[in-house]
């Protein structure tokens, strides 16, 4: 079939896109000489990770148990389950240790002591990445805190569980203005993290950590060097990239591999309504730091060299509906005509489709499967 | 099995609240003497659209051709497509209209022709309601335009089509500061169809509109009287209401029937970090002309009589994290505990989710599917 026939909404990917935008990000690792353990988060698809174990990606990160669940069932067995661990996982992640070996994060004593009883009680043994915080305070211990140190040796001590290493995630680069900042920040996180690791191997040489793990699709983007110390990077979005990614300086347009590929359903005098709102996009507003006017991703030419289409802005979305305010400028376009999008936070949308219809030029050449979902549907 | 039992994020939906919330809503549309035709793009769940059957709904208004072919399967055979056609659904909507009787939306003079042609070629005949706009800018003809008159004209003409009636959404009441607001846009909106109404009967008898429709659920939760002449309303959030809608007026906290309950993953000094982001909740930010402080959801307690818990507020939210601003008089929360959110936005929060888990008190008494996804997903 050809993109011209679809019934939209449908997400389009382009292969050769995503294919290069694997490939850069492996060859920069290999050059930097640290280990690739790319966020599946972004993707939650079994052949693109594929793609990348192919190209030499270490291991994966997930941030859910349904993630972690999946990717085991097809065959991934070096899993970081990068999100602090709350006791309703301990189970499933037991479950997922017996078909692969799942790195899982702590940041706080309490669920260091919990875990490991329920590690003795199955007679298990975990291995836990203490999650640092270097600046972003979502998640993690703060680096250079007395904390940071006891709760290793914390972990280090709990039957039941191997420190394995520190992990970091640099996520305030998100709310840079510059890509000097973003660089700026990469470095000072990587500094952080050496910094840490230092000092636990000087308290205790069974503390230096075996991994040293950063990661963010602008920080390695952007990065030309890596610290000694760093072993390990785990970018994620840089599969697909997406308008933020743009509106950050990590890419250019002409590498956003996922779009959206929409029907103009009305037209009218100042705009034109399109079949993609909310759940086709999401209602991520992109990097709103920036002081840009509001726009919920950006109508691009379909196929060949990317170009942004002048005259046209997404304004605003509704369930189902999107409005684009047209400019004097704008194409003439007509109902039933199609407008590709590239959406401003690429895993959001994609966590909103089943499948990807993978394109090459206008040929849909394969379709894959998004493993979209919660453990809650699980539940029994 | 008992709602602390939870692996989460996860979905509830309390089934008190929801059949409240229809009864009271059917109740009404039969006091003011019009057909309800609730929307389901909030639902999309055949369970609780045979709910709405039993309380005496007329028909189903829906947003997609996904959703118009998962319902006409499930047996719902009097349904209207609310969103104008464009050509890609030409074909989905004639292999529906096999199984039932589906009425659809045009507001361009170009689609009249085109699928006239189609029709006529098909050998079928549709059903259209003409789409009306009466302040909300996004679809539709203005009503008090000559066009709106000429393309009743044009759609009663043309071969293979049978104009029925006239609908309009009122979506911007969602944009009122006030109940009185609300109330007001809403008494215009039901003069302006009536009027067009009338003038397209006196026009020409044959254009007198069998159907007279608007509907919102603001709207519909805070009227008392409908205009002579209204024959139809279609809300749809009032199932589950949420959190925009209380701000808004048209429900209290404890008529909210859908939350996700998701699991403290992280405690700090001045935060909490729960398991529930973008992918369980919707970066929705809800009313932001309200000026309100931004927050992604209401944390409440769980279970009996709904109330928010004072000093939680949910200030971000990244894929999977939902950071959690602690005030001083917020409760002491720890690792594992769960919270219980009703989310800014119902419709796009169940849309992230496969299951509704029904609950009665603290028991999961059914689980019901979500029929979410694209016509692009069977693209083939």
């Amino acid at each position: 079939m050809r993109v011209e026939s679809f019934v939209t909404p449908a997400l389009l990917l382009d292969r050769h896109r995503l294919e290069r935008n694997i490939r850069r990000m492996a060859e920069k690792a290999r050059r930097l000489g640290v280990a690739l353990r790319p966020h599946i988060k972004t993707h939650k698809c079994v052949e693109i990770a594929k793609i990348q174990r192919n190209h030499g990606a270490t291991g994966i990160t997930v941030s859910t148990v349904y993630e972690a669940m999946t990717f085991a069932r097809a065959g991934f067995d070096d899993i970081t389950y990068a999100v602090p661990l709350s006791p309703d996982k301990f189970q499933p992640v037991r479950e997922i240790a017996d078909a692969a070996r799942i790195k899982i994060l702590l940041d706080n004593p309490t669920t260091v002591d919990r875990l490991s009883d329920f590690c003795v009680e199955q007679g298990i043994s975990l291995d836990v990445m203490m999650k640092v915080d270097v600046g972003y305070h979502r998640c993690g211990v703060t680096y250079d805190s007395p904390e940071a140190v006891h709760l290793a040796e914390r972990i280090h001590a709990a039957p039941g569980l191997r420190f394995v290493g520190i992990l970091t995630h640099e996520g305030h680069v998100y709310d840079a203005s510059t890509t000097a900042e973003i660089r700026r920040r990469v470095d000072d996180a990587q500094r952080a993290m050496v910094s840490l690791a230092r000092k636990l191997k000087e308290r205790n040489a069974a503390l230096a950590p075996e991994v040293v793990s950063i990661g963010s699709t602008p920080g390695m983007s952007l990065v030309e060097e890596i610290a000694d110390g760093i072993t390990e990077v785990r970018p994620g979005n840089y599969v697909f990239y997406d308008y933020e990614q743009v509106l950050l300086g990590s890419c250019g347009i002409d590498d956003c591999a996922l779009t959206v590929v929409a029907s103009v359903v009305g037209v009218y005098d100042d705009r034109i309504v399109i079949d993609a709102g909310a759940t086709a996009l999401s209602v991520d507003p992109g990097p709103e730091h920036l002081n840009l006017q509001r726009a919920f991703g950006r109508i691009v030419r379909i196929n060949g060299e990317r170009a942004e289409i002048p005259g046209l802005t997404i304004v605003s979305l509704s369930q189902e509906h999107g409005k684009v305010r047209l400019e004097d400028n704008a194409d003439k376009l007509t109902i039933g005509d199609h407008v590709e999008i590239v959406p401003n936070h690429s895993c959001l949308t994609a966590n909103l489709f089943d499948t990807y219809h993978v394109i090459e030029g206008d040929k849909v050449v394969a379709r894959w499967r998004i493993s979209r979902g919660h453990c809650g549907s699980a539940n029994v």
